[in-house]
């Protein structure tokens, strides 16, 4: 007989994230998966979107961290629901903890959903959890290289932000270098140069996420 | 607002396995977690036990392992429904993974359903997968201070299986020392002097776990 063989996790993540587009078109809401190395300024470009989605839009966070609730409480002092997910060890968000999560949320209240991925630029990648759109951090103090040591996450985003642009000055970063390889890879790729810190390049990015909900909505 | 913080995994292993245990008991299967270190002897205690059993039962068998399809090829020579689980790294089988394997079995065409977890003596002993009981195996080769090194394995067991005891007397191995720690820590402990080579203990401990089945059935 041909024996059955069952991969545990990455086999049936899938058929997780596919429920979850589901329930999410279902209630209409957006899901975006930021990803990037720890550093790279997730939570602050979160907090930054927050602050000029809300005036639209509802908007609810999923925070992963292996451990702790340091972002989360970022978030929460925003008056945004919020929770916390905990990977004790694990490199990456799995959709089945995305399932399990969106029973927290009041999803009739929720317009876009935004997730902190853990800060890495391998494991996430692997994992689709329902989202939307893949929102790709690339900081300029982790160096001009990322994007060829690293393909599978900007191949796979819809959007390249390159942070901390303010900073460019003081590195050796190539950033037209960065964008051809990561076009060259991933046609589709949008890519902003922002600084969350002067708020540089958010006007744009914002307007280009709040432009893909809307097509969405009327999808 | 207090923060909800969702552990990844753990948190609902529990409802998982509590699901499960439903499952059998509406289907009348009884399950065992069968547990040990790599070369303990896991794979030949079940086929012994499969060799025994499959007289009086219809057994199936989730055969576990971080790769490979090796033992699962040794049960299904014995004409017996198997699935191998591959952990792909993962040190334990989580109980999500057994719910998402039962449907690949003929639930109402099975009795008791055998599962050889993955090869270690720690992680597996954390995760509840639905079972009615764990047998562990401790081998005389591994040595007598086992025990007291991995108690919640053995804490946590109905049975332990001293296998390879026919090579006791090669082995500077204190079985009385072992049995008194064990059942210090787990009074209700049942241990087995075992030979999967030569047979010595398999009839004591086929009639024990058939009286578990019986009580099973009957509760």
């Amino acid at each position: 007989m041909e024996i059955k063989v069952v991969r545990q996790i990455l086999e049936w993540n899938e058929d997780n994230s596919k429920e979850i587009k589901e329930i999410l078109k279902k209630k209409g809401i957006f899901m975006i998966n930021v990803m990037g190395s720890p550093g790279a300024g997730k939570t602050s470009l979160i907090v930054e979107m927050i602050k000029r989605l809300s005036s639209n839009y509802k908007v609810g966070v999923i925070e992963g961290d292996i451990a702790g609730q340091i972002d989360a409480e970022k978030i929460d002092a925003l008056g945004i629901p919020v929770v916390q997910l905990n990977t004790e060890g694990a490199c990456h968000i799995e959709a089945m903890s995305i399932s399990h999560i969106l029973q927290y949320f009041d999803l009739d209240q929720l317009d876009i959903m935004l997730i902190e991925n853990i800060g890495n630029l391998v494991c996430p990648a692997e994992f689709n959890i329902g989202e939307d759109i893949r929102i790709a951090i690339l900081s300029i103090p982790e160096g001009d290289d990322k994007v060829e040591k690293y393909p599978l996450m900007f191949a796979t985003s819809e959007a390249l932000v390159l942070n901390k642009y303010d900073m460019k000055e003081h590195f050796d970063f190539n950033d037209e270098k960065v964008e051809n390889i990561a076009k060259d890879m991933n046609p589709k790729l949008h890519v902003f140069r922002v600084s969350t810190r002067n708020q540089m390049g958010m006007e744009e990015l914002i307007g280009w996420v709040e432009k893909m909900v809307r097509e969405k909505s009327l999808a």
